[in-house]
């Protein structure tokens, strides 16, 4: 969690930025103002970030890129970085680009551009899904979904069967093991799923909107905005922000497994009271602070 | 002291920008990235901000111009905000208009272009003066000098002598009093000057260069930039920054009063090593951390 404050800015917490490692892969989600020392004072390995995903144009989760992507220039990156985002993005990079026409890499630009959840990116072991949000201005969430792992073969069972190279590779794939003499080695004896797939989904900034808990089937750990205590439902509203009661329903709905909350107004940034609030509904949620790690 | 880092983002240290209070007026010199941030956390009062001073539009010293001017507006500023810097400032200011078009309230760009020093801006209290750097690329130095005061007449004196409005007036133009009978009220025993005028010069980022420690005369405070090291001379030289002995020495053939470093390199950010280099030529120097506090 590398900014949990919303567009005001306040001491002690900096504005939208995530970092997500997925399997040795770094990605960004949105870019704050300050994101770079953020990734500094949090040891995220800056220079190893593939992939940045910005929800939406607004200040507070883009005005971070330009530092990012100038300390990206001074410190000798030669790799593309791919940059996915609303098409309104763009003007961004160019005017960046125009300052900066040394820059020794590749700025590479993905617009997003989608009325329903759609696969944007996908790597071998995980897919980015994008959806839109209800903000008043072209947004986007993200979801991030490992993929289905090869099963591991159990070392045993390779001594004590001597198990073959080819027969190796038949259960790595997900199938039984039929010898010529018709005797089997099943599957589900001889190998395992190392683990189940997880996924985690970026929803900033949003009003909740009809179909949100549907695109959030089933996520293992959702982080939802949370601006408002319940209090203000209206400012939330008329702002295309959500409540802590809103979101931990949506978190209810979904069946997710845990809700992180986070982009806390400025007219009150205890986390403790909006932590409080989401618990009444769905029990396991956590108040996001800058510099928490979650492991999923 | 809002930022003494150099470009390369550190922990604890933000990039370029100080605040500096005049009577009651509020500037800014340079808005590296997260100046907003700091001035919440150091107690600046960023909506009294009335102009910007940029020295040039390398992005540690300009990216947290977007941050700031956002803020401004959703905090409803209504006066306009003076901005002086580089004609090359300009397409920044564009790009974030283009942006935001909603904005309460006026930016006025005033470019800097003069290759001498030259008063860009004066108050009944102040006058700022710019000169050129040498930086390879166009970069301005800034000196805030406090204007001459009034003179004030001593209390005892105004009952003593039975002095009329127009005597007072008299002594506070800083002329004696001639009255009538041919007497004389001599301005040296009925008035003093409240204070000596001060000055504060604001010099990053910049190589030396001749005729700098003119420019810098009799400057009561004098902030310069030290990039690097001694050892690091080469590096300095190339890339156009100072170091340490080079910034005293300029100090010293100045003949300023004291001398503020900062703008360190992130190669080697403790700022006790670049004070003592600086001290062995000019004693009274001072190595800036964020937070700090002068009072000139």
């Amino acid at each position: 969690m590398l900014g949990t404050a919303s567009a005001m800015p306040v001491v002690n917490r900096n504005q939208s930025a995530q970092a997500l490692q997925v399997h040795g892969r770094l990605f960004l989600m949105d870019a704050g103002e300050g994101v770079q020392s953020q990734m500094v004072r949090y040891h995220v390995p800056m220079m190893k970030l593939e992939s940045v995903f910005i929800s939406h144009i607004h200040g507070d989760h883009v005005y971070g890129l330009f530092g990012l992507l100038s300390t990206f220039g001074m410190g000798g990156r030669t790799i593309p970085l791919h940059i996915y985002g609303p098409g309104n993005l763009k003007p961004f990079l160019t005017f960046f680009l125009s300052y900066n026409e040394w820059l020794p890499f590749e700025i590479a630009f993905h617009p997003v551009n989608t009325r329903f959840p759609e696969v944007i990116f996908e790597t071998k072991s995980v897919s980015v899904t994008a959806f839109p949000l209800l903000h008043g201005i072209e947004t986007y969430g993200y979801i991030f979904r490992e993929k289905e792992p090869q099963w591991n073969v159990r070392k045993e069972f390779i001594a004590q069967y001597g198990l073959t190279l080819t027969e190796i590779g038949t259960l790595k794939r997900g199938e039984d093991v039929v010898r010529a003499d018709g005797s089997v080695i099943p599957l589900a004896d001889a190998a395992y799923k190392p683990f189940a797939p997880r996924s985690y989904a970026y929803v900033s900034d949003t009003a909740v909107f009809p179909g949100e808990a549907e695109v959030l089937k089933g996520i293992t750990v959702l982080y939802h905005e949370t601006t408002f205590l319940t209090e203000h439902e209206d400012k939330a509203a008329s702002r295309f922000h959500t409540t802590t009661r809103q979101a931990a329903q949506v978190a209810v709905d979904a069946g997710v497994s845990k809700l992180l909350i986070g982009h806390y107004s400025s007219r009150n940034t205890d986390q403790n009271l909006y932590e409080a609030e989401c618990r009444a509904v769905f029990p396991e949620t956590y108040a996001t602070a800058d510099g928490d790690v979650y492991e999923i």
